[in-house]
C-alpha cells in the first residue's frame, strides 16, 4: 500500500451505483479524477454522472478482474459484497477501505463483540440461532428487545420487536433461520453520529457530530449541531478514531451513537459514506463524499469543520411529491438522486437546509 | 414556449462540452436530471459526468437533429456557436438562453450598441474595417485604446492595445482582416460582475457582485463581497435585470462591469455561466450552474443570497502544481476539470476559499 496521492486524471473504482456511489463520483469529478462503477443492476443512479460503468454480478469474476485492471483504487458504497468479490479484485488493486472493517460490520454479532472489545459500550447483546438461544437470551437481556439477523440488514429489514416473552416465535419466524443477535433497548434521550474519515497516512478528521430521527425505521433528518455537550462532543469524536485506529481504516465511516446518562452507546458502525453525513455537501468546504475520495486517493483529509449549520431532510418515496415547494425555498440545497421509479420508503433524495446564525 | 417545470428525469442537452458543461451535468444531476453534451473535440471535460454524449461538429446538421431529438431542452456553454446549427436544433426543441442573446453577444459591435441603446454607459467605441476607420476612430477616442476583432473574441485573444497612434499598422495586422471594434480604455478603479439569472416567468434572481482581478488578459480572482456602495450594488443588480429582461433572456447571464467615479461602466456580458460566478458553489445553496439550469427547465430560481464571503482562484496551466499544498487547506473547496494536458493559460480547475466571517 503506497501513500503517493492519485494524480487527477486517475480512476476510482466504485462498487455500487446507488445514490452513494453517484454522489462519490461527482466528488471524484471536483478532484479531477474519472470514476468507474461496478453495478449488477441496469441504470443505477450512478451511471449517469459516471465516467465508466460495468453492468454484471457479483459472481462474474473475469469482469470483476476486468474493472479492477481498468481502475487505479478501489472502494465502495455498501458492505455487502461477497467475499469472491472482493478475493478478485483485491489481487489486482488497493481496495479501501479494508476488508478487516467489511467483515466487523458485515455481522452484527461480530460488530459488536468488535466494539465491545475496544472498551466501548453496546446494547446487550446475545447471540440467537435457535428457540433455545432467543430463550435464554431473553432471560438474559429481558423485553422489549429486539430480534436481528446478523447479516444482510439495513434501514429496518431484517428486525423483529419483542415487546414480551411472547413475541419470541413470531420473532424468531421473521428471521426465516437466519443467524440473529438480540440486542436489548437503550434508553437513550436522541442518537447521534460522528462521520468519521481517516487517510492513509493515519491522519484522522471528523465532521461534526449531527443528530438523527428516525422515522418508520429510516432516517428522517439529520441536524447539525446535536444537542450534546462538549465533553461529549469530545467523546464521540475520540471514541470514533479509536474504531478507526483500530481497524487501520482508509475512508469514511458512519459512527451512530445512542446518547444517555450513562455515557455513548455504539449503535452501529458503517463502513462507507453515511446518510447522515449528507449534510456535509452544504456545510462544509469538503464533504463526506470529497473526504472518502481523499482518503482512498492517498490525499490530505479537510478538516471536517462546518462553515454552516444544516438540517438534512430525506425524501422518501412520495416526498417527491413536494420538490416543487422545496425548490422555492431560500437556502434549501436539493440533492435527486435521478432514480426512475418512485416506491414507498425508497430514498428518492434529499434536501440540505442551511440554517442562516 | 411553456412554463410547466421539466420534471426529475427529463434530459437536458448541453452544447458545449468544457468545464461550464462539466459543471451544469453535475448541478443538473442534483436537481435529477440528465444531462446530454453536444462536443465537437474528443474526450471533452463534460463526458466524464454526463449520461450522455454525442462526438459531432457543428456543421453535422443531422446529428445535431438528432440530438435534439434526444433531449427535452437546450443549452449551451459558450456563445460561438454556428447559425445553422442553433437553426437546426431551435426547430426541435427550446433553446435557453434565446438567440437575441447570442446575436448581440457574438458582435462585441452590436453588443456596445444594444447597451448604449438601454441607456447604459459603455467604453467609447468605434467599428473598424480598415486602416481609414482606424485613423478615424483614433481620432475621436484617442489612445490608449485597444483593438478587438468584432466576434470571437476571449481570455485576450483577438486584441491588440494601441498606446499611440503608431501602433495602429501592427494592431490592425493582428486583426488579420477581421471586422474590429476600437476601443477606448476607462480609467476605472476594479472590475466587478453580476451573474444575473432570468426564469421563464420572468423573475430575476442576482447573485452578489463579485470583484474580479485578472492577469495576463485571463481571470484571476473574484472575490465577495465586491468593494461597492449601496447604491453601486443597487445599480449593478438593476442594470443586469435591465438586460435580462430587455432580451426576454432566460438562463444565467455574466454581466462585467468596471467602476468608476462617473458610474458603472459595462464591458461586456456573456450569455452564459461565467469564470466570476464560480464562487457560488461555495457560497450558495443554489449555485449559478443549478441556477441556470433551474432557469432552463422552467423551475423556480435560487434567490442568490449567500451564506458565506468566498476568494475564488482559477488554476491557469501550472498552477496546477499547487493542487498537493492547495488540499491541505482548511476551507478551500477544490474543483479540478478533468482535462488531461496542461498548457500555459489553460483553464485547469479553480479553487474556492471560503472565508470565516
Amino acid at each position: 500500500m503506497s501513500n503517493v496521492p492519485l494524480a487527477p486524471g486517475a480512476t476510482i473504482g466504485i462498487i455500487g451505483g446507488g445514490q452513494l456511489g453517484r454522489m462519490l463520483s461527482v466528488a471524484a469529478s471536483r478532484l479531477g479524477f474519472k470514476s468507474h462503477i461496478f453495478e449488477p443492476g441496469t441504470n443505477p443512479p450512478a451511471a449517469q454522472v459516471a465516467d465508466v460503468v460495468t453492468t454484471a454480478g457479483y459472481e462474474d469474476l473475469e469482469t470483476l478482474k476486468a474493472f479492477a485492471n481498468a481502475v487505479d483504487v478501489i472502494t465502495f458504497e455498501f458492505e455487502n459484497i461477497p467475499t469472491e468479490a472482493l478475493d478478485a479484485v483485491e489481487a489486482i488493486r488497493p481496495v479501501h477501505p479494508r476488508r478487516a472493517a467489511l467483515g466487523v460490520s458485515q455481522d452484527r454479532l461480530k460488530e459488536k463483540a468488535f466494539l465491545t472489545e475496544l472498551g466501548l459500550q453496546t446494547a446487550p447483546y446475545a447471540a440467537v440461532d435457535d428457540a433455545e438461544d432467543l430463550a435464554e437470551a431473553i432471560a438474559e437481556i429481558g423485553t422489549p428487545a429486539i430480534l436481528k439477523t446478523r447479516r444482510f440488514g439495513y434501514d429496518g429489514k431484517g428486525q423483529a420487536r419483542l415487546m414480551s416473552p411472547d413475541d419470541a416465535t413470531q420473532a424468531l419466524a421473521d428471521m426465516a433461520g437466519a443467524p440473529a443477535i438480540l440486542e436489548g433497548f437503550v434508553n437513550f434521550s436522541h442518537e447521534v453520529s460522528v462521520i468519521a474519515a481517516r487517510g492513509q497516512g493515519g491522519d484522522i478528521a471528523c465532521f461534526d457530530p449531527g443528530e438523527n430521527v428516525h422515522k418508520d425505521g429510516i432516517l428522517d433528518t439529520t441536524t447539525v449541531p446535536a444537542r450534546l455537550s462538549p465533553s461529549q462532543r469530545a467523546d464521540a469524536v475520540l471514541l470514533a478514531a479509536k474504531i478507526l485506529n483500530h481497524l487501520k481504516y482508509v475512508g469514511v465511516m458512519g459512527v451512530e451513537l445512542f446518547v444517555t446518562p450513562q455515557g455513548l452507546i455504539v449503535n452501529e458502525i458503517a463502513p462507507r459514506v453515511h446518510n447522515s453525513g449528507h449534510w456535509t455537501q452544504n456545510g462544509c468546504a469538503v464533504d463526506q463524499f470529497e473526504q472518502h475520495i481523499r482518503a482512498v486517493a492517498g490525499w490530505p483529509l479537510g478538516d471536517g469543520q462546518r462553515h454552516s449549520d444544516v438540517v438534512m431532510e430525506n425524501l422518501i418515496g412520495d416526498d417527491m411529491d413536494h420538490v416543487p415547494e422545496i425548490a422555492k425555498e431560500r437556502d434549501a440545497a436539493l440533492h435527486l438522486y435521478g432514480k426512475a421509479d418512485v416506491k414507498p420508503g425508497r430514498k428518492m433524495g434529499h434536501v440540505n437546509r442551511i440554517v442562516r446564525r
